[in-house]
């Protein structure tokens, strides 16, 4: 695997080498899904109150939902990320593709745009712009949607 | 049950009502089990940081699983709690005790000192002083504590 890793993907991952330890593949998986459950909740406030309109746009709601993805994306998901949590060992518990660690520089890109969408998100949301928070909400569901599309399995 | 309801409480769980009109009750319970879990394994890594010392200290680290930890708590999560939502209706799906709902103002009261105990540890942690945050991180652990007590069951 280290031959693949290159840059700062290999460095975020050997520096969560300690707290990996401590925790099981399974373990691993179930933190990293509930953290994307959580944002999950909050990207759809945002997307009811800004985008759909099915909500009153309450500003300090829409921009606690975007701190708390922001929080979450800024918290050092990567280290729950280890090569022994993918679809391969764990079948139906997971739906992360093996192929993700075939392709780390990729995957480290992706997790690097997400993050920046999450914080301008943040950043508009505390500003309250709707048109700039419909667009910041965009961009994060679109980093969203090229991780699935590469390496979430069906 | 509105009779029940008094203050911040009962306007907390009116003003989300229209947001809990759209989500069942176990998806209620599984977002805000979610929200749980990932804010456990950030204050876990706190803990091993500045409490037990098992793990270097990063303040970068803290700060950012501190951030993660008052963003979840101020995300609006009184929303995930409805009184079709405990042990009463859903069995082993949820430990909330139907006792929460009977007990508004005091849950609510637990939960007004959760976030404030997640926001100091957030700022202190901001700051780096690992004994305010070790102080923080124990404030935080007993506020948790203090509502698993009385309305979460074994």
């Amino acid at each position: 695997m280290k031959a693949l890793m290159t840059g700062a993907v290999a460095a975020v991952l050997l520096a969560s080498t300690a707290v990996q330890a401590q925790m099981k593949p399974e373990e691993m998986v179930e933190t990293r899904q509930a953290g994307y459950q959580f944002m999950s909740w909050n990207m759809g406030k945002i997307k009811a109150q800004v985008v759909d309109g099915k909500e009153p746009y309450d500003q300090a709601k829409v921009a606690a939902a975007a701190n708390a993805i922001a929080a979450i994306a800024n918290s050092g998901m990567g280290s729950l990320y280890s090569p022994d949590t993918t679809t391969e060992q764990l079948g139906k518990a997971t739906r992360l593709k093996p192929e993700f660690f075939q392709n780390l520089d990729e995957a480290g890109q992706i997790g690097r745009n997400f993050t920046a969408a999450a914080n301008q998100l943040a950043k508009v949301a505390a500003e309250g712009d709707q048109a700039a928070i419909k667009k910041a909400f965009g961009d994060v569901g679109g980093s969203c949607k090229s991780c699935h599309d590469k390496f979430r399995a069906d």
